[in-house]
């Protein structure tokens, strides 16, 4: 290995991050279930080396040089990801698009704008929004996660039911695929130009090649934002209306509605206890948000909905990112989980109550809980929370992988779909003969096959 | 052959089309090109058979036949394509959608509705409206194309600025692949499961299977409409009122502008010569519409834009899918066709003056000109009409090849994007390299190969 070392060295110069402590810090992302053995102390695996090349060109050399030493690739953004799609091992080699950064093209007329892959993604909102623009993408990782990230991973952000989920975002990007090549898709708004083949790097969690640069459709900050938030008697009453506004026409920013424990949990105070809170946000021009805001306020309060205080919109937009650390969780001996599914309307009561039983049926459970956050014309997405607190430390994986397999099998079950916006990694691999059917994976293994011949870029991740 | 036919007939019973008049009427799409020798008097060359199955599991067989028989499968919608997409010689099978066709699943409370692949466009359109519901999809060739059709080729529908194109329609779908296995997509609204492999079927053009199922996210009849119309001293004022509207977030479902020629050609009675017609169609809840009107208006007036009728905006919607077949055209020795081509703001006056002057140097050429049709945050396509009068019959092909060149090379120097929505077929085919670049079209030939690794589903299109 030390002859890869040396060709990544001269491909990289300071680029080859070979220190102890850079390789640690880039061997994984931040799945619970690689965070318990390191919370009981056992060491972090490091990879061989950290790759962060800067450009497309020196990237797809060393590319080519992994290739030439049989050697295992793991792309990785900002590691915020919680799925497991990046996870290296001591043979593998992190590619890290850390030095492709910054803004690279921008046209504020066309509202272009072109990123490195690697850019922070707070800090590229925040260059937009210098301009008076916005990307419109505010996963709650936002601070930590990059623009590339996003793309690779299918992400969605807390205004998605306005703006859209990240492929409603991305106008062109740039890629090194798995063979070496330097992809890059025409920059056009739309085209019919044979499969979209962008699609291929959006959800292909690093498998098929690394996204080395993002150019976005970015849009105007929204002239006026106007917030309210109204509480159902239930959880399924609240979907009912969300489903009506959807229909009526109205896209609310943010829509999201919490089920009676979450809505308990943080918002005791301004709802009776089991009533379900939806907080909404319209953005967008003044004039369309004044109506937006009344007509849903009529079919919310048509379906039996009672405002509630703008406070409580103000109080989620200031606490919104707030989640503590799987390490907090871990040192107070609970094991703990956020699993989005997405489903369409008839199905989501069902699955609402599927997965919690199933995720209460399991040993060590204590709270499963859940909101929707993202919604459609012809459903929405459902994000559980579950935490459980095993009886002794050797559990904690077991029971981790339990719940997964409940939720994962009650889903199926349903007929929703497995994977809303935070991706397969390796935490759903074991379900996307499930997700996808026989003739899909089938189709996916060909692809993978096809693009990444060798098989070596971000093994076990995403293809079972 | 006569064992593959004994084999399809197996299959098919009375599904497989021997006749010469049931071949013929099946061999090709409305491409212009190929209508000129028919229009001089060459027989139509018909495929070997027209194989029209009734299901997906049908349609598996006979692609396994004609596997096994080493023949090349054509797959046909409607027929209505003009790129040449659908074109069968004497050794080829057309794989015909026209017996998997209606609804085969509807929920109303979800908006969703599945069709067979064959089912006409109009027909499935109204079946909706029975319900007060609407696809939404409004391409010229409603009454003439196929739901598969408007998703095998990217299609883009006359409301697209408001409803979005084809892409944005699609729940789920179904096909049989090129190697007569059946791929069925997760049906779930959003999904973050690996690479959208929808999109591989999406633009496909029947290269790498067959859709024979859609199920569409509907949506509701809008509640309201409003309609109305501006001109602009020149189209790139219009192109300029048409971006502001569209950076401050309003979205007239029509949004259509024509440049001077085609305005005097229209509406001459409404406009000094030279100046640009923009007719706006706003569409959704009756608040939103007026409010959305109000805007618009006072941002087309604030750049100069003189109100026009609203009976400008009746004559279109009455009009707008009255075209003259090309026969009628060839009769009266005109060649001529459409191209549309889509590009960022900046570049779209550059590209709308490239395009026109490289078609009006090509001999022959009497008339070019062009409108655009829809609209983006980023951008729109121009929708270019050119006719040529060649001095004799002989000169018909190449004066077409030579204006179609000329077009193709000068949106390829501007930057544009080559295919807005009718496709490449094999009119655009020689592009696809300008078109995805090096990296791009090594990636669709390998997902080819990949999907279809015998070739024998509609080879010659798409792919260079």
């Amino acid at each position: 290995m030390s002859k890869l070392l040396d060709d990544l060295a001269a491909i990289l110069g300071d680029g080859l991050l070979q220190t102890e402590a850079e390789r640690n810090a880039r061997a994984r992302d931040t799945w619970m279930r690689s965070q318990i053995p390191v919370s009981a102390g056992s060491p972090v695996v490091p990879p061989l080396a950290v790759c962060a090349p800067s450009s497309s060109e020196e990237l797809a050399a060393v590319v080519r040089a992994c290739i030439a030493h049989d050697t295992a690739m793991i792309p990785r953004g900002g590691g915020s990801g919680v799925v497991g799609g990046v996870l290296a091992n001591a043979d593998s080699v992190v590619l890290s698009t850390e030095r492709m950064t910054g803004l690279r093209a921008f046209s504020s007329t066309d509202l272009l704008a072109t990123f490195g892959a690697g850019t922070n993604g707070l800090e590229a909102e925040q260059r937009m929004q210098a301009e008076g623009l916005s990307i419109g993408h505010w996963p709650q990782s936002i601070e930590l996660s990059t623009v590339g990230g996003w793309v690779a991973t299918r992400a969605s952000g807390q205004y998605s039911t306005f703006f859209g989920n990240i492929e409603d975002m991305v106008y062109s990007l740039q890629a090194v695929l798995a063979d070496g090549s330097i992809y890059r898709s025409r920059a056009t708004p739309r085209a019919s130009a044979g499969p979209d083949l962008r699609h291929l790097l959006m959800g292909g969690e690093g498998t098929l090649g690394v996204i080395t640069e993002v150019t976005f459709s970015v849009r105007q900050q929204p002239e006026s934002e106007v917030r309210q938030a109204f509480h159902f008697g239930d959880f399924d009453a609240g979907l009912e209306a969300a489903r009506k506004l959807m229909r009526a026409g109205w896209r609310p920013a943010v829509l999201r509605l919490y089920d009676g424990r979450e809505s308990w949990r943080h918002f005791r105070e301004r709802l009776p206890k089991g009533n379900a809170m939806l907080i909404l946000a319209h953005m967008g021009p003044a004039a369309l948000t004044a109506v937006e805001a009344d007509a849903v306020s009529t079919i919310c309060e048509s379906n039996d909905g009672v405002a509630a205080a703008d406070e409580v919109v103000d109080g989620w937009f200031e606490h919104r990112n707030t989640v503590p650390t799987w390490d907090e969780l871990l040192a107070q001996g609970i094991v703990a989980d956020t699993i989005e599914i997405a489903a369409d309307w008839t199905r989501l009561p069902k699955l609402y109550r599927a997965v919690i039983d199933a995720l209460e049926a399991v040993e060590g459970v204590v709270a499963a809980s859940a909101h929707s956050s993202h919604a459609y014309r012809s459903g929405a997405n459902l994000y559980f929370t579950v935490a459980a607190t095993p009886a002794v430390p050797e559990d904690y994986t077991s029971t981790y992988d339990a719940f997964w397999s409940a939720a994962m099998n009650a889903a199926a079950s349903v007929g929703a779909g497995l994977a809303h916006h935070h991706g397969v990694g390796r935490v759903r691999r074991d379900w996307m003969r499930e997700e996808l059917g026989i003739g899909g994976l089938s189709m996916l293994r060909s692809v993978k096959k096809a693009i990444d011949p060798h098989g070596l870029m971000n093994p076990g991740v995403l293809v079972p």
